[in-house]
């Protein structure tokens, strides 16, 4: 690496941390399914995360075993899923490929979009089909009541950043954690140079460690986008904190889906989005 | 919205200017292809850009013709490309829907990402094929001589920060620009809720605008991930300046193509971390 400072003045380095991007390749029960340019680490995480927030599985019990394999190439993580799953991802992939014959996104017309209950470019199947089999309706969380305060979740984020150790080192990487109910501790963070990704893993570290996604917020360090927020539903978490500012797809589907969403959320500051009733608000100033 | 000031004092404002986030449809001579979430501006620019570094076009003779539609659901971007790139794209699509049953990616195993010169995810196919078929060769850049200096890409990179007009009202989206030759005024500035959208739209605004993209530099206010430098190489540009760090990914592919990369390009810093013989370094300062 070559230093420039102050425009021209030079000097030659070796001790940049970079951060790493890799193909990491997911594969369900034998059959290929998709290769992501991920941070090599908590792939176990990422892997379980990335199965709920695609809807490719609905709960821990669906997921039966994980395996990675090094290879020169990049990393495949061999994902065990219950058959039920297994058969509903293989009949979505046959929807999917009879629909059209391109095989770049999941969904390839507005037309697909517009049927489905949430609009999501990346996987409406999914979300259409889960939400149409599952009697519970998951994705409207606004009856869900907070188990946190606003001074917790503003308190949570300050120790957030601090904590980005990846991101302190490389200064590229976005982070995600969870924020449990009643505390101001940030719990699971997880880094990756994917937002998406490094939101799957803390949700993926939520799953694995039985915890309930309904009690707390989850936080991310960068922006509130669509799919952000649709991951945050599909998950089950009704809270969704972010450093950075919102898009007007990501404020609809928080309305929508009763998602409490808030943005540019540093410095003791915050812009609550949607949902804002989950929180008791007064004009009095902090009470600790 | 509801503002939070100094923990919990709260004002109700309506006034937040929110960056719009819009499903976009890509269609080719009346075939669906992909949808994407984008801002939706200059949308002709992101339809060229796209087609380019996506590898579907090979020149702006390709591309006959663009119109859009706005339907409640998003916008559609009708393309008319050449029969020859039709028909190329059509094999594409065949091959993949061959390879596996699965829709939602280009890439779904490791194996395929090895077969091609460069580590590409999403476009992996396209690059491999272009570059087959190509007889020159474009994705070795490094006979390629810069045609700018090391203090006008700084000034550039400043002079781009003062004119993120959407940045500056929304906080949510990215920019690229290009930079011409000989000069530290950015042209052709987009910008986009995503950094590949709004690389693809000053790609495409180069092609629309006759650029020689060998004679510039492209810069980015975002990080420098594989896929930016894959874009950038794919436009045949010999230098990309990017305000954040890059990936590991993107170091060896930018090494790879010859093409010049800058990483953490503020404030009159950068750190270049591929293909520095492209600027006259000297440890003087600066000399105007």
């Amino acid at each position: 690496m070559t230093r420039v400072r102050n425009g021209v003045a030079l000097e030659h380095t070796e001790n940049d941390a970079i951060a790493v991007e890799t193909p990491i390749a997911m594969e369900f029960n034998g059959i290929n399914h998709a290769v992501m340019l991920a941070t090599p680490n908590d792939l176990e995480d990422f892997a379980w995360g990335f199965c709920l927030t695609e809807g490719i599985v609905r709960s821990a019990d669906d997921i039966r075993d994980i395996e990675q394999e090094h290879t020169e190439q990049g990393i495949i993580l061999h994902v065990q899923i219950s058959p039920a799953c297994m058969q509903f991802l293989k009949e979505r992939r046959r929807q999917m490929a009879g629909r059209t014959a391109c095989g770049l996104c999941g969904v390839e017309t507005l037309d697909a979009v517009r049927r489905l209950p949430l609009v999501a470019p990346a996987s409406t199947a999914t979300l259409n089909n889960s939400v149409a089999s599952a009697a519970d309706n998951r994705y409207d969380l606004s009856h869900i009541p907070a188990s946190l305060t606003l001074p917790q979740l503003l308190d949570g984020m300050a120790a957030l950043r601090e904590r980005q150790t990846l991101h302190l080192a490389t200064g590229a990487t976005h982070a995600a954690a969870w924020l449990p109910a009643n505390s101001e501790v940030p719990a699971f963070i997880r880094e990756d140079v994917g937002r998406h990704n490094a939101l799957d893993k803390t949700i993926g570290a939520l799953m694995r460690h039985d915890q309930h996604p309904d009690k707390g917020a989850l936080l991310v360090s960068s922006r509130a986008s669509f799919e952000m927020v649709q991951k945050t539903a599909m998950a089950g978490c009704p809270i969704l904190a972010a450093v950075s500012a919102p898009t007007t797809a990501a404020v609809a589907l928080a309305r929508e889906t009763g998602v409490t969403l808030l943005g540019f959320t540093r410095a003791q500051h915050a812009t609550l989005y949607a949902h804002p009733h989950r929180f008791q608000l007064s004009n009095k100033g902090r009470t600790s």
